[in-house]
C-alpha cells in the first residue's frame, strides 16, 4: 500500500513509512477496497490533496445525478471523495460509489443516523448510544476509505460556545445533530465516550479517521473562538489516542476564516494536535459571496495549503445555496486543484513549479497545443481560445499583433 | 476632491489630505473631467480598489462591445477601468469612454504609438522621442485620470533581464514595444529620459502618474527575479522625484508571482518605493490555469492586499486566451471585488468585516431576502437558489430537512 501510495509523490517508501509511523501521515485505503481502491497519501511532504463532496439531500435525491458527479469528480482530478448522501435509499448509493470509486471514499456515518429519525419522524433524542457506534461499524465492514467522526465535540465545548456567544452558531451538520442529541439527552457525545470503540473498528479494516470539526465557525466574525479551539484541544488528545493504538487519524479544520487568521489556525492544528495531517473545508476568506464561494475557499485553501494544510475539501459555487449540480462539482475540483497546487509550489513541493515552467516555456514559444495540453482544464482553455480566432493563428485576439511574446 | 473621495472610505477628510501629502495615498480624477469623474482614493487606510481593463484589439474592434463593457464593470463595482484599445479608431473610443465613465479611466498612452506603426506598416524605430511625450500630453488634456508610463524601464534593467536569463522574457506589452524601440535606437526609454515634461503635464491636469512595471514576470519562475527587482529601484526613485514635482504617482506591480513570494514583494515595493501606494496585476498564483485566471488572480490579490497591495487589477478568465468578453468582464470584476474584500477584512479596515457580519446574521435566520441583497451578486445568488427549489421554502436543498441552522 505504502509503495502505491508513493508512486505519484515526491517522497520515497522509507520516508512514507517514517511519516505513517509518525502520524504526520496517512494513507487511505480501507482493506475491504483493496484492489479497487487508488492507495492515497495525506500530510507532510506529499502533494496537498482535494477532496470532492457529492451525495443525495432529502430534497434532492436521484442517484443517477449523484454518480455521474462521482465519475466527472474523478475525471477531473479529485484525490479522494465523500458521499455525504441523506436522501432515500443511502444504503444503495454507498454500496455503488464503494464499488465504483477508484480514489478513496469517506463518509459522515452519522448522518445516517439523523436522515433515519426525520424519516420515521422520529427526534433525535430517540437513538441509543449504541447505534453511533453501530453505524461506523457499519460503515468500517462496507469498505469506506475515511470516516468524519465529531468525537472532539464534547459538552464542554457546548459549554464554551454557549457562554461566549456566537454569530451563527453550530453550523456543522454533524454537529448540530449531535449538540441536539447531547443536549436533550443530557450526556456526552456518544462519539466521545466511546472513543475506543471506535478506534477498535477503524483498525480493524484501516480506516483512516478524519476527526471532525463539530464547532467550526460558520463565520468570519466567529473564526478562531474558544468553542472553536477547545474542540481542538480533544482532538489534540484523540489524536495521540489513535496513534498509540495504531489508528490513522487526521483532524478537520474550519470553515470561515479571514485571512489573517488562517497562518493561525495551522500552525495551531499542527501545534496541538502534533503533526496530524490536517483537512480544511475552504477556508472561505469573506461571507458575503454566495454564487462564488469556489473563489472565497480558493484563496483560503491555498493560503492554509502553504501554511501546511495537506487536505483541501472542495466548496462549490452551489455552497449556501443548494446542492451542487453536475458543473458545480466540475468547477469545484478544478478550482481546488489550483489553490492545493498554488500550496504545493509555495510549499517547495518538489516537483511542483516544474508543471509552471513547462506551461511557461510552452507560453515563450507560443506553442498553443503543447499549452492546452498542459492546462489544469486543455478542454476549456481551447473552447475559450477558439470561441475568439485570432487574424494570426500563432496569437490570440487580447494583444493581436502587439504581442509581447512575438518574435 | 478630498472631501467626496473621502465620503466612502473609513478616513476622515484630515487623515486623506495627510496622506495625500505624504504620498501615501494618490486621488485619481483629471481636472478636465471634474464633474463628469468620481474623485477616487487609492492608498493607505482606504479601501482597497478594483479596477477593470477593456478595450479593443487589433484583432477585435468593436466599439459598441468595449462601450458594453465599461457599463457591465462600474454596474458590477469596478472603482476604475483602464481603456487599453490598440484597435481602430482608439480616438473615438477614448473619447467616448472619457465622456461615459463615472469612474477613473486610466490608459497606457503609448499603445496609441506601437499600434499607430503597425497600421502604418512601420517599424517601431522610426518612432520620435518627442512622440512618447506628445502621446501622454494628449490623453492628460483629453481627461484621462491616471496614465501608466514605463518610465523606470531602462537600459540597466534590461542589462539585468539579459544577463539573468529569463522564461518568458518581457510579457509587458508596454515593456515589449520600448525595449524593441531602445535596442533598436540604442537610447534609453524616452519616459526615463523625459520624466520631467511628464511631471509637468501630469501636474498641470492633476493627473496620477501608474508607474509601470514593464519587467514584470510573466512566469512564476521569473518571479521577483533582479530585472524586476532593479526597475522596482528606479520606480522608487521616480516616486520621490513625482513627490518632489507635487505629482501624484503610483507603482505597479507583478504579474506572476508564487504564494510564498507575495508578502515580500509587496513589502520591497512599501520599503523602497516609500509607501507609495501600490497597483498589481494578479498576482497570479500559477500559471497552469488559463481559463481559470481570475481564480489564480484573486489568490494572489487577496494575499497581496492583505500585506499591503492598494489597487487590485482584475484579470478575467479570458486572461492568456482571448481578448475578454462581456460575461468576462462581470466575473471579472466580481472576482476581483471578492479578493480586495477579503484583503481589506485581514487588514482590518474599519467598518469592512460588518458587510460580513450582516450576511452571518441573516444567514443564521435564514432570511434569505436579506442573504440576496447582502450577496455580492444578489442576482446570481438568487438564481443559483432558484434553480433548485426546496421543499420547505425556508431551507435549501443542500442539507434541506437537516440544515445546521433550522430552529
Amino acid at each position: 500500500m505504502i509503495r502505491r501510495a508513493a508512486e505519484n509523490e515526491p517522497l520515497d517508501e522509507e520516508k512514507m513509512a517514517a511519516g505513517l509511523k509518525a502520524g504526520t501521515l496517512v494513507v487511505l485505503g480501507n482493506t475491504r477496497r483493496s484492489g479497487v481502491v487508488r492507495p492515497t497519501a495525506v500530510g507532510a511532504g506529499t502533494r496537498t490533496k482535494v477532496n470532492a463532496n457529492f451525495g443525495t439531500s432529502r430534497d434532492a435525491s436521484c442517484l443517477e445525478e449523484e454518480r455521474e458527479k462521482l465519475k466527472v469528480a474523478v475525471e477531473v482530478g479529485a484525490d479522494a471523495v465523500m458521499d455525504l448522501s441523506t436522501g432515500e435509499d443511502i444504503d444503495r448509493m454507498l454500496k455503488m460509489v464503494l464499488e465504483e470509486s477508484p480514489v478513496p471514499v469517506g463518509t459522515v456515518p452519522i448522518y445516517e443516523l439523523a436522515a433515519g429519525a426525520v424519516s420515521r419522524g422520529c427526534s433525535f433524542d430517540g437513538i441509543g448510544e449504541e447505534e453511533f457506534i453501530e453505524v461506523v461499524k457499519r460503515h468500517c465492514e462496507l469498505g469506506v476509505d475515511f470516516i468524519t467522526v465529531h468525537c472532539g465535540l464534547t459538552l464542554e465545548g457546548l459549554r464554551h460556545v454557549e457562554q461566549e456567544g456566537r454569530v451563527t452558531g453550530i453550523v456543522s451538520r454533524g454537529g448540530s445533530f449531535l449538540q441536539r442529541w447531547m443536549r436533550t439527552n443530557r450526556r456526552e457525545n456518544p462519539l466521545y465516550t466511546y472513543y475506543d470503540e471506535i478506534l477498535k473498528i477503524a483498525g480493524k479494516f484501516n480506516v483512516t479517521l478524519s476527526l471532525g470539526d463539530g464547532l467550526r465557525p460558520g463565520a468570519t466574525a466567529d473564526a478562531t473562538d474558544r468553542g472553536q479551539t477547545s474542540e481542538l484541544l480533544v482532538l489534540g488528545e484523540l489524536v495521540d489516542r489513535a496513534r498509540r493504538a495504531g489508528v490513522q487519524a487526521m483532524v478537520e479544520g474550519p470553515g470561515h476564516v479571514p485571512i489573517n487568521q488562517i497562518e493561525l489556525n495551522v500552525r495551531l492544528q499542527k501545534e496541538l494536535c502534533k503533526g496530524a495531517p490536517f483537512y480544511v473545508l475552504g477556508p472561505l476568506v469573506t461571507d458575503v459571496a454566495p454564487g462564488y464561494d469556489h473563489i472565497t475557499a480558493a484563496i483560503g485553501g491555498a493560503l492554509a495549503g502553504a501554511y501546511g494544510a495537506d487536505f483541501l475539501c472542495y466548496v462549490t459555487p452551489a455552497e449556501h445555496l443548494r446542492l451542487p449540480s453536475l458543473e458545480d462539482v466540475r468547477t469545484g475540483v478544478i478550482t481546488v486543484r489550483i489553490a492545493a497546487h498554488a500550496a504545493d509550489i509555495a510549499k517547495g513541493l518538489p516537483g511542483a513549479a516544474q508543471w509552471d515552467l513547462e506551461m511557461s516555456r510552452a507560453r515563450k514559444k507560443l506553442d498553443w497545443e503543447r499549452m492546452y495540453e498542459l492546462a489544469i482544464d486543455p478542454a476549456l482553455a481551447r473552447k475559450v481560445r477558439g470561441s475568439s480566432q485570432p487574424k494570426d493563428a500563432k496569437l490570440c485576439t487580447m494583444c493581436a499583433e502587439l504581442c509581447a511574446l512575438k518574435d
